[in-house]
């Protein structure tokens, strides 16, 4: 049976992080920037070497194909090679170059699938500049390749004029075309395998997220004269906002409660607060649940600012719903871990991903792998060649599981 | 008996406040910009005028003397011109024009007083470029004229060359002269007095007050797929914080506690927060209270942020001791303020005043009047011209009573 070659993997990872490095042993490889371009460069090269045919969407999306047998819609499996400005050397580029080794190895073994095999390395998954998770949604047609191209980066930037630029950028295919599932291995981005001292992350869903601005408003008054009792302090409702918001979480199993950035515009050390700014991010697998945390959380904010008499706005910002992953794959993917052996689990994926955008409309799933420390979206994000190779074999598993 | 007029002083009042104008009604007269010299050559005229003799000493601080009938120590009443970048009309004006009203008055009355009476505009009461109440600090010597003007502001002047720009800044006198007493009349810049519905607050204390800069440092995590219970949340231990301050200080009469900035560098709204700084103000009117508050709120603290994992350090940023007002100035005061039918309370200041710095070193006191829902250091604090106007005349009556 074909197998992945750990050294080869982790030789093409470790190339691939010398494009765009970051300050701290990472990445710095914003989409649409040079590095980016460099980057689906190599991409292609490495594919070509292969003897994959690499075409490209209007969009950018990469896709690299292996001939199948018969001609039937595609196996596609993938990831993407863009990170954060200060990102890992693994999350998605892990994804995209487990695909590429999934291919070496079929090669290597000559093994002719059923099915086409197709790699997709995905357009502007990070959103570090722009919203995320782009490629996938433009394949899908959730979003419109014209939507996408006005969209204007947070420098003012036209997305389509960015896209242009590229010299490895938007191809002649229409965006989307029939696929028969898709699989996407990914680090897991969170603590949960490594603490548990497991190698795979059988992916069951995507978590449902949603997201909101409150703004606190209160009234400025010297906090020397003004006794407690008359204060109309918009630090405190946001204080209580927050702890309401970790303690509802952390009272539902599953939940996630995060306020991660605050502001108080025109603060002072020495003045009761007028304004404060809020994010919060609430997430759970099940929509119902999801639901009903945000009535607990927003009404009991609501109420308590009512309380200190301070007024309050929310404006919703993101609303993901949860997506559960097809049965077939998830199924296929358990079958591949414990073929090879590996401990694990099925989990949820905290995280937003192109599988997510995937699974709304076509069968999908994923796969992860630990990531040491639980972190990610910082340079020294890390998973140990061996995790990146169990992954990739379980990919590989699964690939000639579905594409049979 | 010498009376003051309303009009005039209200007149006088609205005619300062046309210098530095502010966007709301208020006024914009910075300490050492252009607007304050102007309103300095304005406060000489106004005092040359009256017959008094106007020098200024080296730190700019400006005193208008009326002679008294014998050459003993003056005394000394005041306030100062300057205002907050977006302050208001009376803030500190109403206590220096409410001194040239007694002036006139005085004048008007052909009233001879025992000592001389001496009226101040102290520089820089506001340290909204720099820091506060440095006149009275440099006239009592608490900080020497060499380091006053070796300060550099928030945008890189040294306060040396910027009092020297003024034309109507450093005179020739060496800071500090002996006085025989201070009486300050100032807004109360809080909602007691008008609440209570009464005119005349007889300050007894200056409130003690201590600063820090709280720092806590978690772990940036997913806000996806990092569990709950395994977060190093920064922003969580700052909100129990704010809640802490907030609770002691409820709980305790007198008390004040107040978190009026925050900051969440590079924070993000998928990201759990590593960083949150945070400011803490506490203030009591009693020394002993004021320790047990800080130890109270800070090992609370300290307690809760090592519960969530969650680095604390704290710098203290300000440190000022309750002030006593003498006995004999607050007696003075309190029987002006009956001998007018005026209603009121013995109270503390919650604020810092040049008063608080004058009292460490001789008798000094402080006369209150409302502010119009308590609001300061805004361009829409208000004083009714007749609480203007009360505010002068026991300011009046006291001086009679102390210059004899």
């Amino acid at each position: 049976m074909p197998k992945v070659d750990e050294a080869r993997l982790w030789a093409s990872l470790m190339e691939m992080a010398e494009i765009g490095p970051g300050v701290a042993g990472g990445n710095n490889r914003l989409a649409f920037s040079p590095e980016d371009d460099v980057a689906r460069g190599l991409f292609r090269n490495w594919c070509q070497a292969e003897g994959l045919a690499v075409t490209a969407d209007a969009f950018g999306n990469q896709f690299a194909t292996r001939a199948g047998a018969e001609d039937l819609p595609p196996l596609l499996i993938g990831s993407h090679l863009d990170t954060q400005p200060t990102g890992g050397r693994f999350d998605g580029v892990l994804g995209v170059l487990a695909g590429l080794e999934v291919m070496r190895a079929l090669n290597a073994a000559g093994h002719q699938t059923r099915r086409p095999v197709v790699l997709v390395n995905w357009t502007n998954e990070e959103g570090a500049i722009i919203r995320p998770m782009m490629g996938s949604e433009v394949f899908t047609g959730a979003l419109s390749l014209e939507d996408a191209r006005a969209m204007i980066d947070h420098r003012g930037n036209r997305l389509g004029d960015m896209l242009d630029a590229l010299q490895n950028g938007a191809g002649d295919l229409a965006p989307g075309f029939p696929v028969s599932a898709y699989v996407e291995l990914h680090i897991e981005q969170g603590p949960v395998l490594e603490a548990a001292g497991e190698t795979i992350g059988v992916v069951k869903s995507g978590i449902g997220f949603r997201r909101w601005l409150l703004t606190f408003t209160g009234r400025d008054s010297h906090a020397g004269p003004t006794p407690m009792e008359v204060r109309q302090d918009a630090m405190v409702a946001a204080a209580h906002a927050v702890l309401i918001a970790d303690a509802e979480a952390r009272a539902l199993p599953g939940g996630r409660g995060t306020c991660g950035r605050i502001e108080s515009p025109n603060g002072s050390q020495v003045t009761v607060a007028s304004r404060v700014e809020l994010t919060l991010d609430l997430r759970h697998e099940d929509l119902a649940e999801l639901d009903a945390l945000e009535a607990r959380v927003l009404g009991r904010i609501r109420t308590q600012a009512a309380a200190l008499n301070v007024g309050f706005e929310v404006v919703n910002t993101a609303n993901s719903p949860p997506v559960p992953f097809a049965p077939e794959v998830v199924a296929a993917v358990d079958a591949a871990r414990l073929k090879n052996g590996f401990s694990g689990r099925q989990m949820v994926s905290g995280a937003g991903h192109d599988a997510c955008n995937i699974a709304r409309v076509l069968p999908a799933g994923m796969i992860f792998v630990p990531s040491v420390d639980g972190i990610s979206h910082n340079e020294a994000e890390y998973t140990a060649p061996g995790d990146c190779a169990a992954g990739a074999q379980v990919l590989l598993d699964t690939v000639i599981a579905l594409a049979g």
